[in-house]
């Protein structure tokens, strides 16, 4: 389409055209009802379909199993923080109404900004002890930042928390579980506490429906903001395992804290995901998505044009560090798929290749604010094709800048 | 625009075609940008100066006073229910640390659906007494139904509340209150504890951006979901004094409850309205209604035409009253500008004005679920012309059925 760039930004993120174009075309008129999506009720019967679909949709392409509800609501990452502390608080009070709160847990693992910042707020909520299960900073290559995933032996939880939390993917500092449970950076299930209805966290918001989730189902909650591989910002989306929708009110009474209403899982499943007005646009755009994925062949499809994505990317990074112009941030096998973060080597040359990037209509490559750096993310709608025209610059890049680097004394 | 009917639903509501179509534009390019509104970072200078643009616009056609910040956020009036308690308790903690929870008190005018259930919520999360300030339902023509705003002489608030919560628009029922001063159904300002400061919250969610907000420099807080006056569903707008923007940690150390992050003023306010991903699409149509809006006069010009709409409707309902076919719901004087409830009267009368009205693209006009009959929503998007027609039905219905109900016996 004219005028449109590629935007390998880290979320919100790119979204396929025909969705795009799609959505335009609903706007105006939502099925044949003669009212656009932005205005029909969410009362509605063509509403209420659209969104039990999207909601089956998730359910067939990841799989999920029918222990586990899923539920949209509002207030992304930020808000399931504390959503999910005050709920898994709320049924831990009810198992367990004896204990203090110095003898109730929360488990954080903590590998990157968005997990540290979920533990935070636990710290900050109270209510019960948060034990670090993992930092992942000593176990860097300079002690002090996140660029790995620890191996299994660094980790250390408790006997019956009332959470265990994780981000599967660190957006900003772009580390990544490993899928392959024999890979030493992957998420070490077999340490956890042997209990058939285990309280696992997962943060998924920068990887959901870029491949299957493994081990979904000894999850207790999984989820994810819909503004990277889903849908626009403004839908957030839990799946719950039931035992985990429990009485927050009668846990209160018991003097667990009180759950702000939207808050309450109990309500949002009781509402059907509408207690409230649910935000009717973010939900019609990713089911439009979710279409689209499954005609395109589903999540098989997807980890396998990821997994080209991101070889392709890998593969020029490393020549790049082999001539000292590049840096990979993150340790070998802890590398995400979907954010790719490192440096360029030499005065200016950072500046020099982002604006070069931006000259050729590729965007949005400018690391997180508190990294610097690139960041390359590479979420679904990021075509093989457009990876393709981002390696080939890098390339060029190198190229051009071989010969100076061998010059120049190199920075790390 | 070709297949489009009229929509005189309550919310998700009509939005104007323009900005229908002006947004099917930037859904693929923003601002020269490259890069659709829904893929953009939030984080880059175009949209955060499109969210300040935005911010300015409410600024200005409400004539917000430089005491009061303009915050944006995600949940609408449920969230919001929690969000002002938790705040103005933790305040409220601040400047009275020594007083208990029964000393403490929250005060709520309940004229309606929604203002019931935000003392509801009050009740719920506990940490002070809900006083009610007065309850509408016993001053009803039946004694038991929402119909009216009670008389100035029926309110009784506390001293020193940490909160005086009303609901200016109850969207269910039907009722508003007026903004002429001298009437008997104004907010009784005059009874209020004399404070420079007033801890006084008005939960405008269905008449924001419909005319100007009466004593609005007197409110420590105003908000208003989006998705009736000003945009889709996703966004919700809270204008809040800064004398309200409170270090929530700071008071839950005196012993207040802890408030999740997501919902603290003081967190939205340092984070520029965005500490975490805003609903960014949602925030680009306001942004164009809003615009709209100033183009076309601002809120006098709206003022004016939700006035001749209001008064149309009212005057054919009148007239239905008189020969016995329709029957308003509301007490004279209390009746909204916004949502217009009544009755047809005569057995299957009601289905079949419904149902006449689909067939001529009058859409939306079923009462909410819980009240039963016909409900009118005049929000902004709706236009005189549009509202004619609806009257033009409803004075055709009343031809029709004038005889019919001479015979028939009244229900009411």
């Amino acid at each position: 389409m004219s005028g449109r760039v590629i935007n390998f930004g880290a979320g919100p993120s790119a979204l396929p055209e025909a969705v795009l174009e799609e959505t335009a075309k609903g706007l105006l008129n939502f099925r044949n009802t003669g009212i656009g999506i932005a205005e029909i009720s969410h009362r509605s019967k063509e509403f209420t379909a659209y969104l039990e679909e999207t909601q089956a949709l998730i359910r067939e392409q990841l799989d999920v199993p029918p222990t586990h509800h899923i539920l949209f609501t509002q207030g992304g990452a930020t808000g399931q923080f504390s959503a999910i502390i005050l709920n898994m608080l709320a049924r831990h009070r009810l198992l367990h109404p004896e204990l203090t709160a110095d003898e109730r847990t929360m488990d954080y693992v903590i590998t990157g900004s968005w997990s540290k910042a979920a533990a935070k707020e636990a710290e900050r909520l109270g209510g019960a002890r948060v034990n670090t299960a993992v930092d992942a900073r000593p176990y860097s290559k300079d002690g002090k930042t996140f660029d790995n995933i620890p191996l299994h032996s660094a980790y250390s939880f408790s006997e019956d928390p009332a959470l265990i939390y994780y981000c599967e993917n660190e957006t900003v500092n772009g580390v990544q579980f490993s899928h392959d449970d024999a890979a030493p950076e992957s998420f070490p299930y077999h340490l956890l506490p042997k209990n058939t209805l285990l309280p696992l966290v997962a943060d998924y918001s920068s990887s959901f429906m870029s491949r299957p989730i493994p081990h979904l189902g000894e999850h207790a909650i999984v989820y994810a903001g819909a503004q990277k591989n889903v849908g626009p910002a403004g839908l957030t989306i839990v799946i719950v395992r039931q035992d985990c929708i429990v009485d927050v009110d009668a846990a209160a009474k018991l003097g667990a804290s009180p759950v702000p209403l939207a808050m309450s899982y109990k309500n949002l499943f009781e509402g059907k995901s509408m207690p409230n007005t649910p935000p009717v646009l973010a939900i019609y755009m990713s089911g439009l998505v979710l279409k689209r994925n499954r005609d395109l062949g589903g999540l098989q499809y997807y980890e396998e044009s990821n997994r080209i994505k991101k070889e392709k990317v890998y593969g020029v990074l490393k020549k790049g560090e082999e001539v000292g112009l590049f840096k990979g941030h993150v340790k070998e096998g802890s590398g995400s798929w979907m954010n790719i973060v490192f440096n360029v080597i030499g005065e200016g040359k950072e500046a020099e290749f982002l604006k070069g990037a931006e000259a050729k209509g590729l965007t949005g490559l400018k690391g997180h604010r508190s990294m610097g750096g690139v960041r390359v993310s590479l979420y679904n709608a990021i075509t093989v094709e457009q990876t393709e025209k981002l390696v080939e610059y890098m390339k060029e890049f190198l190229a051009a800048n071989e010969s100076a680097v061998a010059e120049a004394p190199v920075e790390v």
